[in-house]
């Protein structure tokens, strides 16, 4: 894997990590089950994605790198999550930074492994959404990404922005930092102007 | 994948779709929520089955088809759900068609990649299950299947006609139709007629 | 497989199956459901690892021997569940048991496979509370792994066992012998004598 993806990866990780671990500590869940909410954050969509694209073992597990990170992510919240929830929407922040950094890497590798434009955007959208599904089953509630603004958009939007980059030829570095900015850039707007996208006419209360 | 065989899928795709987008709208969802609970209850089970036989990219993930079909049956249900409520437990009545549907093309598929009988019987039932199972986790509810009225049995039921259609060497477009249909047949009259498999003795109320 | 992993396996496998029925009999599923969440619990942690490590279809369907045992364990759960809830905490006892036997035999099999030492560690520990983990979110609760007693850190020290003693060059059989009765232990220890892992400092109520 290109270096410059790696490194994005990895800081996808730590700030999906940071997502888990904060929904797991405000659950009341123990140290190692904060660990684990923080692993499965950060991992699961590009475990995913490994497995749907047949590259196994995933590279979450072929390496230390993935699980350090979480591990270390999972330990700061853990220990020091008053500094983290005084933040403003602290779960929010980090979660938009990990779904954009994750749709373009995604997107990215899905291309690398010879998918179809459609399937590698689909499967960039998938790892950026896949973490932030697994820790929301896995703490029994309707994950964010099914109700909240422009989530699974925004991440579809990021993945396309590298799926139209890989076509036009451009050069991989600036293509997935645009992507993975616009993704953010899109989540933040959503928060903070309230945009959303509708709702079914007539299912309103 | 035989034409007849793809057909049927793709039909099951549309009749699962409809019942996740149909729960999404309930869930007041938003669109993009909506699309993504019709894509998992249309896809889940025959993703699930695929990465079972190894068979990867999915199928859903390697054609256009599946996503543009589930698509379609989530932007229609989206914007015309007030219609389909209108039925008798739409729910219920899309799920039978795709869990037929589905039960016997994932039985076909797992015969195909070699699998012994009982293990194609498993998949078609977990092909057929498996959309269903995703839907109901995904909105934080404990699956219909564990629950209702006959239907992972009848999922089972059509699943083994197909494997014994194999076994016999009949034709395969007939064996599959008997075994959707007897599914279908299977969970309309449990519905109608409230047939039910025991609970554990003495752990009623 | 050695015939000793596979028995050990067996025996695991009956052990979760009834975690997962005890369970479903307490949610008033139906008969089918019961079974569907004892194979859940029985197999999920196995199916997780063998994907993981790409060894499709996985050894639970490949075989007669997880879907007969864990039907048995299934049925037998269903129809005495009145003497399994006179035991005192029997979801728990028998999770402990096939805890342990999970967590190493899937750390030998992912050594068997190939994997370094930390994957191999984190793949036992996976085989051992993804069953777990599966039958809880089917049931809609948060899984236990995440709250519980020292749950995954158990499974962890067997599975660290296993790798240690693989790389000291020990003999198989006690070696898992031995990480199966240290899970065992500690997670009886830990139910017994209330030992908790912290849960963060000031998220306490």
């Amino acid at each position: 894997m290109h270096p410059f993806v790696l490194a994005l990866d990895l800081i996808g990780t730590f700030a999906f990590a940071i997502s888990g671990a904060t929904l797991g500590v405000r659950k009341r869940l123990d140290l190692f089950g904060v660990l684990v909410l923080s692993f499965a954050a950060a991992v699961s969509g590009g475990i995913g994605r490994d497995v749907l694209i047949g590259a196994t073992p995933p590279a979450a597990l072929a390496t230390w790198h993935y699980i350090v990170v979480s591990c270390a992510a999972g330990l700061a919240t853990f220990y020091r999550h008053g500094d983290i929830e005084r933040l403003r929407n602290p779960v929010q922040l980090f979660d938009a930074v990990g779904l954009g950094l994750f749709a373009v890497t995604g997107a990215a590798k899905a291309l690398a492994a010879g998918l179809n434009p459609l399937a590698a955007m689909l499967l960039g959208m998938l790892t950026g959404i896949g973490g932030g599904i697994a820790r929301d089953v896995l703490a029994a509630r309707i994950p964010v990404v099914l109700q909240s603004d422009l989530y699974a958009v925004a991440a579809l939007a990021g993945a396309a922005v590298v799926v139209g980059g890989e076509r036009l030829g451009l050069p991989l570095a600036p293509v997935l930092g645009t992507g993975a900015v616009l993704v953010f850039v899109l989540r933040f707007l959503a928060i903070r102007r309230g945009w959303r996208l509708p709702v079914a006419p007539g299912s309103e209360g």
